[in-house]
């Protein structure tokens, strides 16, 4: 066991236009031991849309942080906005979790999209019907739990992913595209973001018509320093501030 | 201001025979914009320190992701410590943010243990007084703040970096050897996260006496897809759950 390890990368593009994507992605390590990344995807675009995602997704990490079952958060976190948004905002929500504690993937689901699952024995679509959280009374979350073992990948996206080409009646051909990915061959989950990522950009040709995000967890054998972790994170600085300059705080130097 | 984007590298490692470390780093996206790190050292080491990390880190986010300025969050969560662990538990506590509305970066530290600055003009180390949150009533933390100009890195770290060697009476030398660093070069974080990294094993000869986090950012011109951010993390999995299995819950596959 102690010879694995997890590798996630996430890529993340605003729709063209827009200097701020609408989806929200947070990771937290889990207070029992692991990693959950929780992908928020709030209806609408720009900064409304943004402040939704942000809502639910810090709503999301806290619970997990305390501790909550990934099943019990979604359902926590829907009542949530069922409730203080009256049934009128909606948003899809996954959290992808390692679980040290269990030694499981568990993979919560409240949107339409599908994920993926690849292996070296193939590919698994998990598109069983979801619905997004906040607008109907008790919506419960597809749940889907997986053994942690080596070259095992979860592929998980916002539906912005799947509508790349759109405009140009063209399709990104996902399942297929993953379907022959050589698992087997333990490829860094970053080089299947990137060709996926890169590939969606071009259908669009570089003005994403929405906001896409992917999100590649992939279990592998070990080959660094034992107990080291890692994270890189990189990002455009935009101006998001208000006109006005905010007030100066107390600043000792 | 489009042009610059923001780069940030975390290493970290458990000490010698422990699976886990009694760090915790958590990085959250601010709701105004920006994004902000949180790196705390719970006092002593496995489980326990693990816990009291976890414990300190799960408020600071909370709050930073509720929209509470960096100093108001350090205040609040020593509070919450020295008030629920009745001034018993220590810990360190450093955010580091990126915040694109006031377009600054803002270093808040509860940490004896100084942080740096390297800029194309030099380093300067932030070393005033500084305590750990949870023992007295009202401590303050020590705020900076930087302007987010293209060339300037900040490095942080917990107390466990500057005592590597230590058993052989050897010292990593950390500022003179970022003193050295080439800032205009503009150099992937990365880059110098591993360097540092590599030299403190090595001076423990692989077997670190103390849980070692360091956290490099780097402001740096803009070379990739506009709007394009990404996320890489790596973590050996382990083994940190009970003995017994915990309970199966309704699985839907």
């Amino acid at each position: 066991m102690a010879d694995l390890e997890m590798y996630v990368a996430v890529a993340k593009v605003p729709r063209s236009g827009e200097l701020e994507s609408g989806d929200t992605i947070e990771m937290i390590e889990r207070p029992g031991g692991g990693f959950s990344f929780v992908l928020v995807d709030g209806q609408g675009s720009g900064r409304a849309a943004k402040t939704l995602s942000h809502l639910v997704a810090t709503r999301a990490i806290t619970l997990l942080k305390d501790g909550a079952y990934d099943g019990a958060v979604a359902r926590a976190v829907h009542d949530y906005l069922y409730t203080y948004r009256m049934g009128q905002a909606a948003a899809t929500l996954n959290i992808l979790s390692v679980d040290f504690a269990a030694h499981k993937i568990i993979v919560t689901r409240n949107n339409p999209a599908p994920f993926f699952v690849l292996t070296p024995q193939g590919m698994r679509s998990f598109s069983a019907p979801s619905e997004p959280i906040g607008l109907q009374p008790l919506i419960k979350p597809q749940m889907c739990e997986l053994p942690i073992t080596a070259y095992t990948y979860v592929v998980m996206f916002t539906d912005g992913l799947l509508r790349a080409g759109e405009r140009r009646g063209e399709d990104l051909g996902l399942p297929n595209y993953l379907a022959a990915w050589p698992a087997h061959e333990g490829r860094n989950p970053q080089t299947l973001v990137e060709s996926i990522m890169q590939r969606a950009l071009m259908l669009d040709e570089d003005e994403p018509s929405d906001d896409m995000s992917v999100v590649v967890l992939g279990i592998l054998p070990a080959d660094d320093v034992p107990g080291l972790r890692r994270l890189i994170v990189s990002a455009p600085i935009i101006a998001t501030g208000p006109a006005e300059p905010p007030e100066e705080p107390d600043v000792v130097k």
